[in-house]
């Protein structure tokens, strides 16, 4: 891997996509997110994907100048169109209008149409936990996963994330319902790797640690049966409330040449509306202090291991692929 | 198992309560989610938790005819203290909240806490759907469940629950973040049968399918480390917003000593007020229709199974182990 100044991989994103006529605030934005995802480790979430961005940028399917409309339908309901623009200005703006709302409401919920790819979804839920409050999120994605019991991918990775502010730093949730990336399976086929037991099925839904058999077929959920309904649930509660797609017809976000139809949504909850007030560090200390079981390095605390992958590559540099660098750049 | 006829089951858990000071209206309440657990096969919501519930009153840690206090701190946060009653009337009376509200405000929780277990969460995310409305619960429980990465117990296995209306019957999640209930170890203990794969630790935090030497260990989160942080973010979201109890500290739904320090969340969305209108049917027509995979009977929607138990439980009898019965009727 390429260690790449901070500085620079997000110079490189804003000058491509100020070229492609994206304003400055926006290409800011957007090009925070993709640092984002190199800097916790999460390359498929990193810049990996501006050419992507570029190219729906240049087929008129991602409009980065376009201002998001934001309307409260109810006094905690925020109805969000996105206008196709970028997901990361539309995201922050539908933040920026729940942190305002939830001091009166307690909560607030976004409901996110026609907005490009959010990117990781925990930057969004530690605005709200920097504010105090609890923040959840979840979007829809792709078909990749195959739903339990069949072979075919019918379900996005469908990621959830939340955030819990402690006093000190917040316990950051964010998951996909999928055992793996798209962008893991990938990278194992081309090193001819096999892929972890349970990960994917071939394109009968037999399961299989081929990579290049589970390119073919589909991405499990995580935790089989269970995971399988957390997805779907999560995937309908999007797509009813957003209006937005669902299975095979979500699209936008891995494609440079179709509009956008997934949905997200962002909740915030205001403890101090709530009158709770449970002191939560005691309790992740201890987790923390348990003797690891045989064989594991102990327990982490969700958003632990990402905030000190963050700190280390920013002192280190950003890891980039070297194949990435040099298409980015060449953009 | 003993086929007993629902109306027979209603009347010993009504009788029971009765006799122990419940009015009426909680006393039938609480029947009535004992008998959707048996009749949805979960025994472990079922009637087997009535002795439990009549030592809690006995012992005067559960008020079974307290009148549960309901204040809306903001228009769509309302906290609930139930004053140690009963779990499913305090819960229903916050639905009914709810239901009334959400029309207006779009979005709306309720924040529970001092009220005894609420029985499975379907029943409640189920109301809110038939009344075309998205529904979330989550509570928080025993710890039980192992952090990824050390032995003890030291999570609950706080269930989520959600309900998406579609027109026909809704879909409906409710599972547990364990991979196995502490009945089913119970139970695969006294039948000396193996646990399955990856179910539960030992005390020493090794896997085991040992069903005895997981009574001494913990169970496992669904899905490993995912499930144990899904876990962790439901029992911080809940403990904080409720202000209850976290980890070993929460006590009141398996004992018949200690105040209940468990806390419960219900969260309402209107689906009018999103300006959604996806329509869902299709797509889990979809589903269904798939081919099996090699070796599955095919894809389940979820909710669909528990209905199909649950009438075929209707029609011929309620299934309840002997001995289980014969303790509640001499009750």
């Amino acid at each position: 891997m390429l260690r790449v100044p901070a500085d620079d991989h997000l110079a490189v994103t804003i000058r491509v996509l100020s070229a492609l006529g994206a304003p400055e605030r926006p290409a800011r934005e957007q090009a925070a997110m993709l640092l984002e995802g190199d800097l916790r480790g999460h390359a498929s979430h990193g810049i990996r994907r501006l050419p992507v961005l570029a190219g729906r940028i240049r087929n008129g399917v991602c409009a980065p100048g376009a201002e998001p409309e934001l309307r409260w339908s109810t006094s905690s309901v925020l109805v969000v169109d996105g206008h196709t623009g970028l997901g990361p200005p539309v995201a922050h703006r539908a933040v920026d209008a729940l942190l305002e709302r939830v001091a009166e409401t307690g909560i607030a919920v976004a409901a996110i149409r026609r907005a490009g790819h959010l990117g990781m979804l925990a930057p969004y839920v530690e605005r709200l936990a920097a504010a105090g409050l609890c923040g959840v999120a979840t979007t829809t994605s792709e078909a990749l996963v195959h739903p339990w019991g069949a072979a075919p991918a019918m379900l996005g990775t469908n990621p959830i994330a939340a955030a819990v502010p402690t006093g000190g730093e917040p316990v950051v949730l964010d998951m996909a319902t999928g055992q793996i990336s798209r962008g893991k399976v990938l990278d194992h086929a081309q090193r001819g790797a096999p892929l972890p037991d349970g990960a994917a099925v071939d394109a009968e839904g037999r399961p299989t640690t081929d990579a290049t058999a589970a390119l073919d077929g589909a991405i499990s959920p995580v935790g089989g049966p269970k995971g399988y309904a957390l997805s779907l649930a999560l995937e309908l509660l999007v797509a009813s409330l957003t209006g937005t797609a669902l299975g095979r017809d979500v699209r936008g976000t891995l494609d440079t040449t179709d509009p956008v139809t997934k949905g997200d949504l962002l909740i915030a909850f205001d403890p101090a509306a709530f009158g709770g007030g449970t002191a939560l560090t005691p309790f992740l200390d201890e987790l923390r202090g348990l003797a690891p079981a045989p064989g594991s390095s102990g327990v982490q605390i969700p958003g632990d291991r990402a905030r000190a992958t963050r700190a280390a590559n920013l002192a280190d540099g950003v890891p980039v692929d070297p194949g990435t660098w040099a298409e980015v750049t060449a953009l």
